[in-house]
Formats: structure tokens, C-alpha cells, sequence
């Protein structure tokens, strides 16, 4: 797969524009007085499906052709990507195939469901899911759209940044949550190309590290057994994402469990809007005085808002 | 007290514009798919101190002259009026009084205490707090504003609707919460002078039917012991709200606890926002089907956010 370039992200914006929710800037005095700074959120929690992850799918589906969407699309995930990939294909009138562990929860399965996506269950473990995912495609033809090793998804998602650049003031950073990587790659790429004299700084679990890892030793180290409450940060760099996050990115930090929950529970209730847990990280790495924020303009990129409420951490 | 009229309004909103959050009106596909009409919310939770308060007692504060402001201002209340009133006296840099019972949440102590007024616990009953604050006005000759049987309180409520209307379409209904009747006064004298053909529907917890009540008895009756998970709403109609009411209003409609717990859950959940019981029974009515909303457009008045996160109803 080509490694996304910025033209591309404005391809994507023009592509997708008319299927997502522009999505918007909030602001808060009161935090903005609690950290000294400026800090901009974009709010990817109000996004279709409750999460950045619609920007992604949406471009990926809509820029297959004719021939390759007719057998629809396919991807193994628990999450919001099921969700997001799901919707697009309804939206573009295909078929969507979904594999998803058979303990996933049963919020995440009636959302897919709702969606329209046809769930195939199999074992909790990534061979399961990989192997029935690789039987589905055989026998579909569908097009497997990965959540974050792709193209056309990081494209779709450096959207977000690119919204928030557009409406924001200069940015002296800008900070980002890091799981597979695909909304950081995307995000780096479109401040790089926007606003030079931006940081990119990432927010990692420190219970799921391996982005942080594998951008300071150089080398792609995945999380064995990952473990956090920001259950959308658990998997891995990929080939794709890792490169674009080591040239593009100037900096990754992590944060402990206990500031994503303080940082998360500190939006709820200052900014009262939901955002789930690895949104929270990036407010959390600013809790823990990461990084230098006095006075500065800080653009934070919330990236979702789904939420199991019987299952709160406060 | 007098009366006051749309114009009353008007000025209100250029006098508190600069110092209140001019909230978005929001929007969501879900919701509209699940009830089949097209809905506006209103987002006061979005709104300083977290509610529609703020707007009311920022004109009522803004409307004394020198010699009256001196002194400060003085209220009873345990709810968001207190915070409201003491953000508004602060802005104007002047001091302000608030009773509260000793019993009071601390949430809502730190909150009252971190906008600057001067707290004074007392019993828990109607009658300590009226004694207390008596003592207090006496002793400082800080002026009273009353949470709602108050010319200005009402005046500047009403510019939440005036609001709502400029940016929405021609609504069919709007529907608002009533406790002591502030926003609903406010918002039914911005309707009638701005949308002849909108109708005005009040939402009231069955358990603090009050207004229910009085409204179709055509006379004040006072909530004994109201009981509802709605804390904002348990106040019961004042003079001077009542009869505005009893002009401008089409409808009052009473809500079941049950029904205003799903309607608080399916905002959080299909719109990402954190709003109180109280901004919930609006949309408990039309999940109760109170009143016919099918394929019309509806603009709803969502209060407030201010929610105890560790006692929530679900």
C-alpha cells in the first residue's frame, strides 16, 4: 500500500464531505483556566457513529470502483471501525461483512447490527478473527478493509485534523490518541503540510505502549498483552501507519490509567459532552505535565464518544 | 413585579450577549429516525455554569443601577440559580449572598464557592432558608433576585428561545421544562411575539405536577412533597410566572420518572451531550407520545448539564 500524501487528504475531504458531519470546535473557559493554555477540541464524538472512524471507511468505500464494491466490504473489529465500515456500505448501497469476537459486547453487536452489516461470530482471538475474516472474503469476494493499514482510511481520517486546522488559530501543537495509528498518520500528514511550525505530539496508555516503543527504538514493537480502559488504543502500529508516524510526528508520550480517567471525567463534567476513554488520553497527558502547554494554543482531536453507561469508571 | 413583554427580551439579549455563550442548536439523524419528526435541541448545558440560569441572572444583575449593585446580590438556593447568580455578580464585580441547606450536594458547594459568593449553610427547610436570607439582605442590603418570579430573570431566560427561533426553521412545537416557570414564561413570551403559529408545550415529572395543575384549574397550586429524580423541577409556579403561562401556553404535559430516565439515556448515548433529569423530560413526553409529533419540527429547550457523575440513574 502507497503511503497517503497530503493531496490525498484533500481528495478525501471533497470525496466525503457531503456523507460526514463537519463536526465542531469546542472551547472551555474553565480548563482553559485550570491548564494555563488554549486548548481546541475537535469533537469527533459528535461524528456518525460516534466516532472519527466514519471519515476513514467513508473514503475507503467510496473509492473503490464499481467492480471491486459489488461484493461489498469486510473487516474483523469489535469497535467503532465495524460500526463506521458498516455504515459507509449502507450508505454506498453495498454489503458489509463483519467479523467480531462472540464476547464483544452486546451494545457494540446490536450497533453493528443496526447498521446493517451481516456479523459472522468467532472465537475472542486474533487467529479466529483473522481466519474467519480470510473464509468470508474467499466466499463473498468482498473487500477487506483494514482499520488502519490502509490508504484511503488514513486519507479519511487526516480529515479531521485538516477541519480543525481550517477553523482553529496557528496551532503550537496538536495532540493526538495512538492506537493502530491510522487518525495519528493521518493527522501528522495534514499538519505537516498545513501548519509547519505545528508539534504533533501522541498520547499513548502506558498499559498499551508500543506505539511509544516502537517510535523511540526505531522498530515496530507491538503490544503483547495490552491493557487499558481505552479499549480503542489496544492494537499495534502497522506497516503503513508506523513509517508516516516516525517521519511526521515530533513526539509520543504516555499516560497512566488513573489521569485517562481523571481527564475524561474532567470533560464530562466541565465540557459536558461524552467522550469515551481513548479520547481522554490526550487531556490526560496534559493533567500529568507531559509537556509544556503554558500559554500556548493546543488543538486536542477527541476521537469518539461511545460509551457502555453501565460500565463507567466513575 | 411587572409583566414583562417581548420586548423585555429583546434587550435583555443585546444587554447579556458579550457575557453569555451564544449555545448551538444540535441536531440528530437517530433520534428523528426513532420518533419520525425532525428535532432541534436547544444546548443550554452548553451554557456558562452549565445551564439556561446563567442568562437570567446575568440580565437581572445587569439591570440594577450603581447604587443598588453596590451591595451585592442575594439568593437562596441549592441549584444552578446560586452558581448562576454568583458567576453574573462576579462579572460585574460585585459581591453576592447564596443560602444554602447544610445538606446541600458538595458538588454543588465547591461549584457556588468556586464562582466567588458568600455561602451561608442553614436547615434544610423552606422556612431557614427564607429566615436566613431575610438576615442576610437586612444585614448587607444586598438586593434579592428570586430563581424566578423575577421581571428580568424571565426577560432574559426568554433569550434562549429567541435564539432557538432565529436559527431554526418555523417550528410546529416547541417544548420546554417547567419548575418554577422562568424559562417557560421566558420562552413562551419569545414564541408568541415571534412565531404566531408555533404551539408551546410544558413538561412537567408527574411527581412535581404543579403546574399541571394549576394550569388547568386556573389556579396556583403549590407541590406538598414533589419527588423526582427532575431536581431542577421541584419548585412550584410563582405569582408572576403563572399568569404568563396560563396566557402564552398551549399544552402542559406530565412525564413519568421511567420515561425521563430513557429520554436523559438516549441523549447521552445517540447525541454525546451530558444533560440533567430535568433537561430530559421534554423528550420523556414525546417517548410517552403526550402530543403528536409525527413529521413535525420540534424545538426542545435542553436546561441544563449539571449531573452528580457517581449517582447516576442507570
Amino acid at each position: 500500500m502507497r503511503i497517503p500524501e497530503y493531496n490525498d487528504i484533500e481528495q478525501a475531504h471533497q470525496r466525503i464531505e457531503k456523507f460526514i458531519n463537519r463536526t465542531p470546535v469546542m472551547t472551555s473557559e474553565s480548563l482553559d483556566r485550570i491548564f494555563g493554555c488554549k486548548l481546541f477540541f475537535k469533537c469527533e464524538n459528535f461524528q456518525k457513529v460516534g466516532a472519527f472512524k466514519f471519515r476513514g471507511a467513508m473514503n475507503a468505500v467510496l473509492m473503490l470502483s464499481d467492480e471491486e464494491a459489488v461484493n461489498g466490504v469486510a473487516t474483523h473489529s469489535s469497535g467503532n471501525h465495524a460500526a463506521a465500515l458498516a455504515l459507509a456500505a449502507r450508505k454506498r448501497g453495498i454489503p458489509s461483512f463483519v467479523v467480531m469476537p462472540e464476547n464483544a459486547p452486546m451494545i457494540k453487536k446490536i450497533a453493528v447490527d443496526g447498521y446493517g452489516a451481516r456479523i459472522t461470530y468467532c472465537h475472542p482471538t486474533l487467529e479466529a478473527r483473522e481466519e474467519t475474516l480470510r473464509e468470508i472474503v474467499d466466499r463473498t469476494r468482498a473487500i477487506e478493509i483494514h482499520p488502519y493499514n490502509n490508504t484511503n482510511v488514513i486519507a479519511g481520517q487526516g480529515t479531521a485534523a485538516k477541519e480543525l486546522i481550517e477553523e482553529g488559530p496557528e496551532f503550537d501543537l496538536i495532540l493526538c490518541p495512538v492506537g493502530g495509528g491510522g487518525l495519528l498518520a493521518g493527522t501528522s500528514i495534514a499538519v505537516r503540510a498545513l501548519s509547519v511550525s505545528t508539534k504533533v505530539i501522541a498520547c499513548e496508555p502506558a498499559g498499551a505502549d508500543d506505539a511509544y516503543r516502537s517510535f523511540y527504538s526505531g522498530t515496530i514493537v507491538p503490544s503483547i498483552n495490552p491493557k487499558t480502559i481505552a479499549d480503542g488504543l489496544l492494537t499495534s502500529l502497522g506497516s503503513l501507519t508506523f513509517p508516516i508516524i516516525q517521519k511526521n510526528v515530533d513526539e509520543i508520550v504516555t499516560v497512566s490509567e488513573e489521569a485517562i480517567i481523571k481527564a475524561m471525567r474532567m470533560i464530562w463534567e466541565r465540557m459536558k459532552i461524552i467522550v469515551e476513554p481513548s479520547s481522554a488520553v490526550t487531556l490526560a497527558a496534559i493533567i500529568e505535565e507531559k509537556f509544556d502547554v503554558k500559554d500556548k494554543r493546543v488543538g486536542i482531536i477527541l476521537s469518539g464518544g461511545n460509551v457502555d453507561l453501565e460500565n463507567l469508571p466513575f
